[in-house]
């Protein structure tokens, strides 16, 4: 190999190293949000809702990922008794992800059987909303 | 071409995917701060212009870019009628941009001329803070 | 130099452009996140130290750097006579880097001898929440 190739070479080999940030930065492009819902306010919890429906109906369902993350005091979202329960489901249906908390069933001694049925579990709510936001994700807290 | 050629160009085209992210990487060191009010509560709203104020004097007005996006429950603050109107107008003179919701006027009937004058608007607030992080803003909600 | 010389040394310094984006995107992976403390509510405050202690035992002490910034309200919790005092020393002993705002303290006429020992300060709370973002870390508020 001449010092030609040579030259080419590294080149191909430094911009190889660059591209996962060229993909990473158009991953950041999409809309993509999550929400977090810490609060024992069903006001709280309702405005949680419109903001989710408002960025569906702003940029269409189709292009944006919203995803509710309720931990701590704002568990009682998604109880089977809660006061938003019927517009959670209706959330679900319109593609938002939502997801609770583990430690905080554990903490309060919440089984599965006492939350609202189809949502989604992490073990730390905390966790999820920080991973979302290194991925790319917007932050919101109503 | 020869293959001392081919690999060149390979290189080359490479690298130019990879440039917009060194760029998206330079703009995010930028001080960029989306500011969220979503709370009724006015003392929110001092804090908020007191935030906004702290940043500006801490890096200098010309350093940073500031964004108030008022909404929801937290509209009050950009009305005619808010109690801190005179501070709103010292902050748009000192240069941050100051934006109210136009979802949440037209929820609750509140027209431009019941709000102060020569703030912004944008169709959905909340839609606003997400897409103002995806530019690499960060996000402070007082 | 002949065109190919050109070409390869072309490509090489737009490589060497983006290679600090590269760098910056894998910086962005590490767990990092800071907690923002605005309220005077020692529930909040106490939220706050649950979530710090959520992350570092999901991830692991030395898998993640949590900053908690106290600022505005929320400086209470880093008083020497705040409720959460003893929970403070543990959260920095087990490794969370505690910071309150001097900009605050000033304002409420408050000296470093009224505040907890070993804990950090920055002149503005606020400037601190929205660099630590710029640096690619995770932002919370309880």
């Amino acid at each position: 190999m001449n010092r030609r190739h040579a030259l080419a070479l590294v080149a191909l080999s430094l911009a190889s190293i660059a591209l996962p940030a060229a993909r990473a930065a158009d991953a950041d492009k999409k809309n993509r949000i999550v929400i977090q819902v810490s609060d024992s306010d069903p006001k709280k919890w309702a405005l949680a809702l419109n903001n989710a429906k408002n960025v569906q109906t702003d940029l269409g369902k189709a292009n944006v990922e919203i995803e509710l993350v309720a931990y701590g005091p704002g568990l009682g979202m998604l109880k089977m008794d809660s006061e938003v329960g019927n517009r959670v489901a209706e959330a679900m249906n319109d593609g938002v992800k939502v997801i609770a908390c583990e430690n905080t069933m554990t903490n309060n001694k919440i089984a599965k059987e006492d939350m609202l049925p189809k949502i989604g579990y992490v073990k730390a709510g905390v966790v999820e909303i920080m991973q979302r936001q290194q991925q790319g994700w917007a932050y919101l807290r109503p």
